[in-house]
Order: structure tokens, then C-alpha cells, then sequence
């Protein structure tokens, strides 16, 4: 569960409308590197997430070039509908970087040399023994009454303006400075201010489901959802997956727990085995889970997915307990050599088929010393298919402890997706026969 | 080369303020999931280089939630604007769907049940075997007078609605099924458009680089940056690589490559084997070509990148032509039993070392029976790092007819980074070798 002190929740109804509701913060981001998509705007996630741990609505986000006039309206934009509003990038030392001087003609306020500003920066230069540019004194002009925020890893320090009623929060572009002055400088400070203005805490929990369309999932929860109050529920969709969010406002995380229980109980009844985690939950992370209780190992033997169930599964930490390693049979010689697929099987069936995905799963069970055994042959196009086996067409095969299933699938879906998908039923077709008690007790 | 029929180039100054260039679009991120930071908005991103590439401005981006009133405002602010309005997410098929409704509302058109929609989406369910719920229906209703885009991945078909002389585009929220949209029936639209506007044509030519700064990149071609005038130059990096756009107005496809063609050779000579390819070209698939030429093929032998490098090879078409498969030798067992890895190599030096990257590239090459083998062992962490071999370190070796090379590298970027980077730096470790010789008349 993740607890967030005061604020509102985005998806009550009406709570928008709520004049007692506190906060509400907006995000500028601001560089031209951005609107030309040569980089993927992480801050404006991170900020998004620390405000909603914090309680604080976020209705807004916005991208801006480094050019003055677009980035002043922007701001004033903001600064008319939101209490908060953080800005990322243009604290650079070139004449690019604009954010300071936009930040003081939007509030009218003269720029001025900051003498803590300019300590943090001298201070940056002796720690890391570097010569100081003349332009970096532009890092120290900030607008009248600002306050600077340390900025612990580059030459860029913060500003903080309260500014008739609002608050203005500028911030270095690159992550790796942004997010540590966000969670040293900044969040404390917001968590201080927000305490005299509301005490009351929201928290979310998020479930996650998997092999269930967003519409079936929506339809199979209808009634809870038309009926909601407290808690509120929200379905969202996306990388394969369907996650519903639980939120309430409560004075303990006990209190808050209560209410999400039933809820969650009555979900996991209607959705079963599509339910396969919660929060922070992944499902290589949950399969891992249920190997581990089990002292269980795991092999993987791929064909058309060509490693990628291997790679999704070796982005958990501490994987090594449980995965022994994989096989990328994709030359038929690497089926027969490497993972003993008998010869036979290859000629008579065909390399994707149902013999051969149970040989791969079998074999690579054995070769690798593993509990259990996934095997993957299929066609993920372009070519390569035939009308009884058209592109999309996949097996999928799980071996164990005294048991070896195949499936049959068929994802027309191009390439890439291909891949996603059967390396997601993959795994999931292996947690749902670990939950159905294959393996346990042995 | 990239043609493009008329538009402006992102980095020409002052070309924002000639108002005889035709095109700007806006980018609208819709989805309560992204202001909450729940994922980050790639799409963004991604659209800003299609536009980029097409030579269309983009000066603003913004996001909202799944909120009728604030979805319009910012559709309403973005039409005052920009020619082209692209929104992304809220076509699913649930009541928080709301971008089709926002823009009927907005555009003062009837919903209608769009009966080529409803062919798109009844074609999906029947492709996929899957049964269409009642709701599904929902994402056939359009705004009068709009096309249907084909979603070949998903559900929710896109959106063109031509409106007062501006463009809306509405296109799914989840990256498998806005991407290909975008490619497939976005891009060769909006191309044919914009050569309506202004018969001359922009034609492009992106030269790729990797493994080297793009600080340094600049730095080396400074001279032509300063210089230029037509063909115009900019320097984009993203993604692990680097990328020099060339651009220029001409009545034909020849004229364009004469101007390109003494830059792009300059340019070569100067950056050697950083150049790895142009245009559409990937580094996997860069390295599938110079194998096919010696008519050589490959093989993986992979521990801390778990797979990572078979799968971005097996993302290739065609590429079982070249790649013979890998092994991902995750467990010692696995080094040892799977890729003859010497059991006194493991104990002597560690999982980790220079004589086992070279056992694992020399064992899978011979396994596998394939001309060249790469093999990869490094420290991911977050744990298992020590004084000596800290987590990041990282040794690939490269074997092949008459040799083996191992190098030592450290990236300390986090798990999932450390993993993305060491694949590549495997590819393209083997791609120079090859252009050095390696293999070549064997």
C-alpha cells in the first residue's frame, strides 16, 4: 500500500471541484531537445509520482522549447489555475537557458545576483576540482526574493519563489540532479507546508491482472464500479496488463486497510487467476515468487521470442535464485544439439509445433538441471507461414514435476508485439499452473 | 534517404517566425495514469521525431487526465494554435474514454457509429479468436465526418478528422498500437498533405553514430555546423546513439544526394567507425549485413544481459539467415555444462572475469557451430559488485576464425541501463572487427 499524506485523489468525482481541497500542482518541462523527441521526458513522471505521494492533484503538464515568449505564457498558464508549479530544465549556464529570467519578468521581479546561489556554485568547483566558466556566475542571477536550493551532483542550484499566494519550484533538467533536489530540498519542505494546510492522508492500493481485456475486466466489476464512493476505483490498461486502483482517505494505514480488504477480496473472487499481484508487483517478480516457496528452478528454451522471456525475467534483481539460464534454440541444429529436440520430431512435425515445443521444454528442463522447463516455437513473421500455421501461430510449452502441458496460440500482431505477447502468456501460463499446485510438496 | 515533401527543419534559426512555412502540431497525452507518473510518456516523445523527421514544428506539448473539461480546454487551446493536433490515449472502450466524445464536443460535430470502425474492430475480434464485449462497440462511435485508422494491434481504431482547415488526429494510447498507426497510416497521409500546401520537397538523410559523446560529435564537426546553409545540419542523440540530420530542399531525388553526397563523405572520413548507418538502419542490423557478405553467422553466450542481445537480434527479420542462437548461462552450471565454460576457469578467476568471457564466446561459437561467438559476463547489480570488480563491471569477448578479444568495461547506470549498454557495445565491438577484416575471404 502506498500512503499519501493529505491532498485529494484525482478520480472522486467532484473532488476537483472541492474549494476545502488544498493543492494543486503543474509541471512545465522545459528544452527543445524535448519537442524534438531526442530524449523521453523522465521528470515529468518522477515529479507526477512525488506529488501524488505527497496529496497533491496534478491536472496539468506541459512541454515548452527554450524560447521566452512561449515559456512566459506557459507559466503564467499556470500560475492561473495551479498552486504549484515546478519547472524542469533552463537553469543551464548558456544564453539557451532562460527559465531564471522568464521565472522574474512573469512575476515582475528584478533579477538579482544570489550570494548563496553562488556559493553552492563556487562550493561545486572546489569539490570536483573544476575551473569555473565566466557563465557560470549567470547560474547565480535569480529573481528577487527567491530562495536557492542546493544541487548536491551539478552547477545548477534551485529556486524556490513564493510568489503572491503561489510557489514556483525551478529545477535542473538532468535527472540525476533533478531527482535528488526534489527528495532532499524540496519534498520536505513541501511535506511541512502541506501539514499546516491539511492533515488528512490518502492511500492507493493498485491491482494487477493479466490474460483479461480491459472491457471484460471493466464488465466483470460493473456494479462495484457504478456504486463506488469510498473507496474509489479506477481501471487503467497498458503493456499488456489491466491494473484497478483502490484509494481512500483515512487517518492510519489500519483504517485504510479495512476498507480496501473487502474490496479486494471481492475482486480477487470475480477475476481469479487474472489477478496475479499488487503495487509494485511484476509478473516475472510474482512467478519468481512462487519458485522460490517452492525451492523451484526455471529454464527457458526459445525459439521465436529469441530471448526475450529470458531478458524480461533476468530485469528482476536476485534472479539467480530461481533461473538457472535459457537456451535461444533458433536454428533448428541448436533445437536438436543444444536442447536434444530429437531429429525425428523436427522432420516429421516441423520445427514450430507441438511436439517440438514440448521437446524444447522438456530438454531444456533436463539440460539445465531446472524444476521446470518453458519451450517457445512459433512464426513471428513476416514470413514463414503457411495457411495450417499462419504468422502469429506459436506453442508454448511448460514441463515439470511429472507433467508436461502445450498450448496453441495464435498472435497476428507484427513482430515485436509477437513477442511481447507470447513471452507474457509464457510465464503467466507457468504462475497459473504453479497457483493450480503443480510442483508443491515436492 | 528520407523524402519529404516540403515543411521546415526544427533547427533552421529563425525558421519559426517565417510564416510562409506551413505546419506546426501540438502533442496532447491524455490518461489520468500519466499525471499520477504511473508510466512514462514515451509516445510524446516518439511523436516528436515523426514530426521532426517530416519537418513539421512542434512548439507545444501538453497532458491532461481523463477529464471532459480539461481534455477540452486543452484541445480548444491547441486548435488556437496549430495546424495539427495530435491526442494520444482515451480511445479504450470504458466511460473514462473520452477523447473521441471531447472532440465531437469540441468540434461541435454528432457521435456517429463509424461503420468502418466497427469493420476494424469486428475484424480484430474475429483475428484473434477473442469474443467482443458489448462495450467494444463504444470506440466505433466517432465524431461526424471522421476517417477510421486501421489498428492492426488492438481494439481502438484511430481517428482523422479534418476540421476548419486544422487536423485532429486521435491515436491509441498504448505504444504497440499507436506506433505502428503512426507509421503505417499516420506518416504516408500526412506526407501526401503537406505536398499539397508546397510542391517543393524536403529531403532528408540521418547519419547514425555510436559510441561516441554527442559533445564530441559536435566538437568534431563544428566547422560544418558553422557553416552551413544548404544542406542544413543537426545533431539529435538519444537512445544510446547519436544522430546528424541532413536536410535540403530539391526538385528531385538526385539533386538532393549531389548536396548530401560530399558532406556525408566528409562526415565519414571524420568520425570512422563511429558512422555505423543511416537512414533506417539499426546496429543489429547493420552487423546481420556485414556477416551475410561473408556469408558468416553468429552466436550468443550471454550472463548478465540475460538475453538482452539475442532478443534485440531476433527483433531482425530474416535474421535466422545469420544467427544461429545463444545461450543465456546464467547459472555457473549453465557457463560450465552448456558452453564447456572450464569449471578451473570459474573457480580460479570468478563468473566474472576475462578467461570466462573468453570461455563463453570460444565455447558458443564452437556449440553452436557458428563463425563468430560473443560472450558476455558483468555484475548487474544492484548487488554482487566488490573493491575490484565493482557493480558495472562488465567483460565481453568476441571470438572468431583465428582470434578471440575480450575488453573490460564499467557502467554503473542501474540494472536495467547497464543491460541496454552492454548489448550494445557487444554488437558494435563486433561490427568494427568485421569492417577491420575479421573473417573476411574465410
Amino acid at each position: 500500500m502506498v500512503t499519501h499524506p493529505a491532498g485529494g485523489i484525482q478520480q472522486i468525482p467532484g473532488r476537483e471541484d472541492d474549494p476545502d481541497l488544498p493543492y494543486t500542482a503543474e509541471i512545465i518541462s522545459v528544452g527543445t531537445e524535448l519537442l524534438l523527441g531526442e530524449i523521453v521526458d523522465t521528470n515529468a513522471a518522477f515529479l507526477s509520482r512525488c506529488f501524488a505521494d505527497l496529496g497533491v492533484d496534478v491536472y496539468h503538464r506541459s512541454t515548452v522549447g527554450d524560447n521566452r515568449v512561449r515559456l512566459g505564457a506557459a507559466l503564467r498558464q499556470a500560475l492561473g489555475r495551479s498552486d504549484i508549479v515546478t519547472l524542469s530544465g533552463g537553469l543551464g549556464p548558456t544564453e539557451d537557458d532562460l527559465t531564471r529570467e522568464v521565472v522574474a519578468e512573469v512575476t515582475g521581479r528584478p533579477i538579482v545576483l544570489h550570494p548563496r546561489a553562488m556559493e553552492y556554485i563556487e562550493a561545486y568547483f572546489q569539490r570536483t576540482g573544476r575551473t569555473m566558466s565566466a557563465n557560470n556566475r549567470r547560474q547565480a542571477l535569480f529573481p528577487d526574493g527567491a530562495e536557492a536550493l542546493l544541487n548536491g551532483v551539478g552547477t545548477a542550484p534551485g529556486v524556490w519563489l513564493e510568489h503572491e499566494g503561489k510557489l514556483i519550484i525551478c529545477l535542473p533538467g538532468p535527472p540525476v540532479e533533478l531527482e535528488p533536489m526534489m527528495r532532499e530540498s524540496v519534498i520536505p519542505r513541501l511535506r511541512e507546508r502541506i501539514k499546516q494546510v491539511d492533515r488528512s492522508v490518502l492511500h492507493t492500493r493498485v491491482l494487477r491482472f493479466v490474460g483479461i481485456p480491459e472491457s471484460v475486466l471493466a464488465e466483470m466489476l460493473a456494479d462495484l464500479i457504478a456504486s463506488q464512493t469510498d473507496p474509489t476505483l479506477a481501471i487503467y490498461a497498458g503493456q499488456g496488463e489491466v491494473r484497478l486502483r483502490l484509494a481512500t482517505r483515512a487517518e492510519s494505514a489500519e483504517e485504510a486497510e479495512a476498507r480496501f480488504r473487502p474490496i479486494e477480496e471481492d475482486v480477487a473472487a470475480r477475476a481469479g487467476e487474472h489477478l496475479y499481484g499488487r503495487d509494485d508487483d511484476s509478473l516475472p517478480g510474482v512467478l519468481g515468487r512462487l519458485l522460490l516457496e517452492r525451492g523451484a528452478t526455471l529454464a527457458t528454451a526459445e525459439s521465436c521470442t529469441g530471448g526475450l522471456i529470458a531478458h524480461q525475467i533476468t530485469e528482476i534483481p536476485g534472479c539467480s535464485r530461481w533461473f538457472r539460464g535459457g537456451v535461444v534454440a533458433y536454428h533448428n541444429d541448436v533445437k536438436a544439439g543444444v536442447v536434444n529436440v530429437p531429429d525425428h520430431l523436427l522432420e516429421e512435425h516441423g520445427a514450430v509445433s507441438r511436439p517440438v515445443a514440448e521437446a524444447l521444454a522438456q530438454g531444456v528442463r533436463e539440460r539445465l538441471q531446472a524444476t521446470f522447463g518453458i519451450g517457445v516455437t512459433g512464426i513471428a513473421g513476416p514470413d514463414g507461414g503457411s495457411d495450417e500455421k499462419p504468422v502469429g501461430t506459436v506453442y508454448i510449452a511448460w514441463a515439470g514435476p511429472g507433467r508436461l502441458d502445450v498450448e496453441r496460440f495464435c498472435f497476428r500482431v507484427g513482430r515485436t508485439v509477437f513477442k511481447q505477447r507470447t513471452a507474457k502468456t509464457a510465464l503467466d501460463g507457468l504462475r497459473r499452473r504453479l497457483l493450480q499446485g503443480w510442483g508443491q510438496g515436492e
